[in-house]
């Protein structure tokens, strides 16, 4: 007969998913409510509070979507496209192509503004195009782990009010680790998953939805015929394609009207709720900070290594670092698999491969949730260093491990990128 | 500071979500690996076979989809249906209209067959229009726990066959619990959720598609820019219109190519395992067979406290059972609900409402998953009979619990309503 589930012992040092915090994990054994119990509605109003936190936001519009961070996104998309609408989307990676992609599902006419990967989209080529398109939203990743790239915000959040466009972010591989303004940067709607940053597992995507976005959204309300009163004669918008990710219905569900939709999937709000409030109980601020002090020891000691990291330091996201396959690995085609799959094998631990143009080229390392923190850190730099010198790599002794233990002497205020603009 | 969650005991008695198994609920607490572990990618092939077991098939394509029931719903007919489709929906409740807004959204044209709430559809009728139109697609319900009734299938599979249709049926409310015969009925694509028979959380999705249907939406099979190979130009299909919901694309993720797609909701997936597993265990007809036992004895309590079942018995579905609420009470428009509140407040237990044209008319008592069990049964009708002689209503004292052990002093095999084609 089959066993219960027995997973081996891993370190999630890859670029997502990573560790859950058990705290979480623990939060899902809760037993079940029903849906409508008095005790359910209040979990989920008061997660809507625990999550305008960690967005910070005062948005009312602040809750969870039913599907990994991938229906966060589409929710989001289809609920404010519809066929015909014009989006820009600067893109600098494969997620960048993911929004586009998905909203060429919906229907939407794409203009894309790429840059090169490495590097981030500069906010005067997004605002000539959207000056020219004048699109219905803007849509960017922040974080593409593609390339570890985090594109700056704030400019598009100014870009798309002058020109009344909706800003829609992809926030999955930045939020909990990052500095990320919801309100201060002028985003109107932004999604993220669990399974980065904010210590959960893949399965539930927070959604926030300014006034403007929701108003955008409500404008396309349509009650199914299940369970419309007299009162929800459809709204004058085009029903929105999907029902699932159907954003003004699922307002409706956890907004006081309570009306029927999904049915919440229990457990993994208990999750998403646990990953609010322990990001609360560390602070905002302080988890940034703890994520840009961990991923900077990270990419020192993969420099004392003698590996050269991929992209531009200074767009550079805190939680995760691509650093080049060394010459001579690169030259067997499956040689940085097999370095990784040794680091798995004989060290439990986890680092990621790549795709499109990076695929063999690059690996990427995260540091992230519970594994922002020294001896995940340490442990990796020192279980890498073995695998590359049995491999055949030429690597200093101890280099990586020494690297990262001098930046963690090094003062935290000389580590600031987490801070930048956190108030 | 906001507290670890800490939910009120309950006995979930109604139509479902109910109380998940408390194995499944450990098995969420295990923790993660990484989204191509080989024990992950290894969990996710053995999980399609425990599933095969319970949806008894032998379809390869046998998966999960990361979403409440209603996500494997939306994915199975966004994936089969393309705009200006014809679609036959056979509908005798609110999930039948679900059904029938589902495919509208996806752009297909509908043509309800419609019974009176309490029955099912007469195949006579639907055969009829299946000849007429000529559908893609013949989508229904299985059990529609808004009327408690489940429509019998193996007709609806023949006819299907005869005229070139899929059938798609939505088993969220039966699987596990009643008979299901995915194979030997004809059935060409199912969807469930975890939270009815199944004993799990809401949130995974369990679908099953047979060859012909797996053929129909690789038709329409367009992989992502991000992630493409050379040889995977698009298929000559229309692109299927949601890119979460994309079966062509899951198929890929959860086939041997391994293909990225979402990352896995990994907590969700041990959850399915372990209700597959635990169902496996006890055996696909025992358990069927169980809530047959059980909720023949619940059907026989809640008449011995004078209540008056709704709907043709000849289509009740094993695991729910709605009971008119008594005309004293329903004088009161509140009526119902009150004794519902007091049920929980007093008892901890729930029972459901209902929708529609039976809201304030009925409740519906689930009995299902590991609430099929005989102190579940007996303490929900104990519990019963004081509020509602506290409400006001004549009932005889001990009348129903009486009632329910005299039909588990029955033998087992004059209750085979859940046996009936277990092979």
């Amino acid at each position: 007969m089959t066993s219960q589930i027995n997973p081996p012992p891993r370190l999630l040092m890859g670029p997502g998913p990573v560790d859950a915090d058990p705290r979480v994990l623990r939060a899902m054994a809760a037993p079940l409510v029903g849906q409508f119990d008095p005790f359910m509605t209040d979990t989920m109003t008061e997660t809507m509070g625990l999550w305008r936190e960690v967005w910070r936001t005062a948005n009312e519009q602040t809750f969870l979507v039913d599907g990994t961070s991938r229906a966060g996104i589409e929710a989001a998309l289809v609920s404010l496209l519809e066929p015909g609408d014009d989006v820009v989307v600067p893109s600098f990676g494969r997620f960048g192509q993911l929004l586009a992609e998905i909203s060429e599902r919906a229907g939407a006419r794409v203009h894309l503004v790429e840059a090169e990967w490495g590097t981030v989209v500069d906010p005067d080529r997004v605002a000539e195009v959207v000056g020219q398109v004048r699109p219905r939203v803007v849509a960017v990743v922040h974080g593409d782990t593609s390339t570890t790239m985090a594109q700056p915000l704030e400019a598009l959040g100014q870009i798309a009010r002058d020109h009344d466009a909706l800003l829609y972010v992809d926030a999955t591989a930045t939020l909990g680790g990052n500095v990320f303004e919801t309100d201060a940067w002028g985003i109107d709607v932004a999604t993220a998953g669990l399974q980065k940053c904010l210590g959960g597992p893949s399965g539930s995507a927070p959604v926030t939805l300014s006034e403007r976005a929701a108003a955008r959204i409500r404008s396309r309300r349509h009650v199914e015929a299940g369970i419309r009163a007299d009162d929800d004669a459809g709204a004058a918008g085009r029903r929105i394609a999907s029902n699932y990710l159907d954003l003004a219905q699922i307002m409706d569900y956890w907004g006081p009207r309570r009306l029927n939709h999904h049915t919440e999937a229990t457990s993994m709000l208990y999750a998403a709720r646990e990953c609010a409030r322990l990001i609360g109980a560390e602070g905002v601020g302080a988890r940034a900070a703890r994520h840009a002090r961990h991923g900077a020891a990270m990419v020192a000691g993969l420099r004392g290594l003698g590996l050269e990291t991929f992209g531009d330091d200074r767009f550079r996201m805190n939680n995760v670092v691509a650093v080049r396959i060394p010459d001579r690995l690169r030259a067997d085609p499956g040689g940085g698999d097999a370095v990784r799959a040794a680091l798995l094998e004989d060290f439990g631990i986890e680092i990621g491969t790549s795709f499109g143009p990076l695929h063999g080229q690059v690996w990427r390392v995260g540091v992230m949730g519970t594994g922002a923190r020294r001896d995940a850190v340490l442990a990796t730099l020192a279980g890498l260093e073995h695998v590359l010198r049995r491999a055949g790599a030429v690597v200093p002794a101890g280099g990586g491990v020494d690297a990262a233990l001098a930046a963690y002497d090094t003062p935290a205020d000389a580590v600031s990128a987490g801070l930048e603009g956190d108030r």
